[in-house]
């Protein structure tokens, strides 16, 4: 029975004559809904308060973790008399990749091209649109004497795309060097640590903000962490305590490394029903 | 291509040699990622910031809109002298249904029954935890003196089931008819409005938070207001500014309101990529 529902939707969405495709609930959420919609504002609401009073009280850390500081022990970078900034991911953190998306969700059953995103972040700048929120928060920030600074994993060689892709959203400013870091700008790959140990050497960062734990701290990506240990390392302990206090996370139901998980992994043992099924799985 | 691994995907789910049945992606963010965690944590933390402020300072209005107020000309209970209370949602804003969820995750392509929910209702109670951050700011809040009510679409007949729920996992107290409203309480139906109205008449509500639009007002189910329309109603004018100053939404893309929506509500026209298939479609 089950099956076959999940077949004639399947063969549907398939055939010549039928209606466009569905569209995945992570991105009627994230992209279509108010209640994705005011959950960004709220987070926004909250950076810019948070960055306005640690302005006018100049902290003495920063919110980046100190090299050798681990996430059940962490430290952070002394501010020394650096200018203040903030450090925000680009995508789903302030950018809502609405072009990207909605190729994806008509092409269903697609799996994750990184040449199509290299694509994207070559010629997509006019089909975005900034998180709400972000655009006044990001104002008021740079009001106030500090500097608004984007790390993202786009490729430093798509620099010029990218800084468009913000500059135009109402974003910025944007600029390759100064405050857009990139992908192979500092180190090849992924990580963002090197990245934020460089602005940290010309900056005291207040706060940060992420779709992704990796926008925050590398070691939430190492590897062999299971799912329940990640959870755990994100939600316990003093860096549970982070969030909304210096750490800023925007929700992102769509894509990234939030979006793993087994049945064991995401539902504990002990809270299963019906009683007398959660028993024998 | 596409159809294949889609079909192979399927087969894979069907067959009695597969493994367990994939997660779906919201209920990985929700219930399995540090990201969804931290999200949780960050809004109780706004939460609690916000009502232990609000509380020295008595405000002369509440946060419940006024009969007659519109979203686009919001107007609110006024307080008079009645003593502070918060209105929370309970399922997916301070409960995580881990069990429910955990069912249909092993039961994939069914459909919502809510016959299946109200046993839910009547028998889960020990297949709960509670939201990330929601046990330490409702603590802090009661502590301030304020009233922790919950204003839940559970039902009535299943009042000691959900109070049990609720104070199993650390939430409250909610006892019905004092701390805990729930539907047919006041009216018959999902509508929260009534509720909200008399709550209002015995409290000063200074926060709200639900995981729907519906929990902080019914002007949002309105029957006829399209997907893009509920969406700019919650995240522009007066509105817009609630979201983190007394009305706080926890995220929930796993089931709800927020799940609507085809490709041309959900991605707007002119944002479309590429940009010379965006024209056709």
């Amino acid at each position: 029975m089950k099956f076959r529902i999940a077949l004639a939707a399947l063969l549907g969405a398939g055939s010549a004559t039928a209606q466009p495709p569905s569209v995945p609930s992570g991105m009627q959420w994230l992209y279509g809904s108010g209640e994705g919609g005011a959950t960004s504002i709220q987070t926004y609401h909250a950076f810019r308060n948070y960055v306005l009073a640690v302005a006018r009280q100049r902290p003495r850390n920063s919110v980046i973790l100190a090299e050798g500081a681990t996430l059940a022990a962490p430290r952070f970078v002394p501010c020394g008399r650096r200018p203040l900034a903030v450090v925000l991911d680009a995508d789903e953190t302030v950018l809502q990749n609405l072009g990207f998306e909605y190729d994806d969700a008509t092409h269903p059953g697609r799996t994750y091209d990184q040449q199509r995103w290299n694509h994207w972040e070559q010629t997509g700048a006019n089909a975005v649109l900034p998180i709400p929120g972000a655009v006044t928060a990001l104002a008021a920030i740079r009001r106030a004497g500090v500097t608004v600074i984007f790390n993202s994993n786009r490729l430093a060689a798509n620099a010029a795309a990218t800084e468009a892709a913000l500059n135009g959203a109402g974003l910025g400013p944007a600029r390759h060097g100064t405050t857009l870091w990139l992908q192979n700008d500092v180190a090849p790959g992924s990580a963002k640590d090197p990245r934020r140990a460089a602005i940290s050497a010309r900056y005291c960062v207040v706060a940060m903000a992420g779709d992704q734990l990796g926008d925050f701290s590398d070691l939430f990506n190492a590897r062999g962490l299971a799912v329940p240990e990640r959870r755990r390392a994100a939600t316990s302990g003093a860096v549970a305590n982070l969030w909304g206090n210096g750490w800023f996370v925007l929700s992102n139901p769509v894509y990234g490394s939030g979006l793993r998980g087994t049945i064991d992994d995401v539902f504990p043992a002990d809270r299963r029903w019906p009683a007398d099924q959660g028993g024998n799985h």
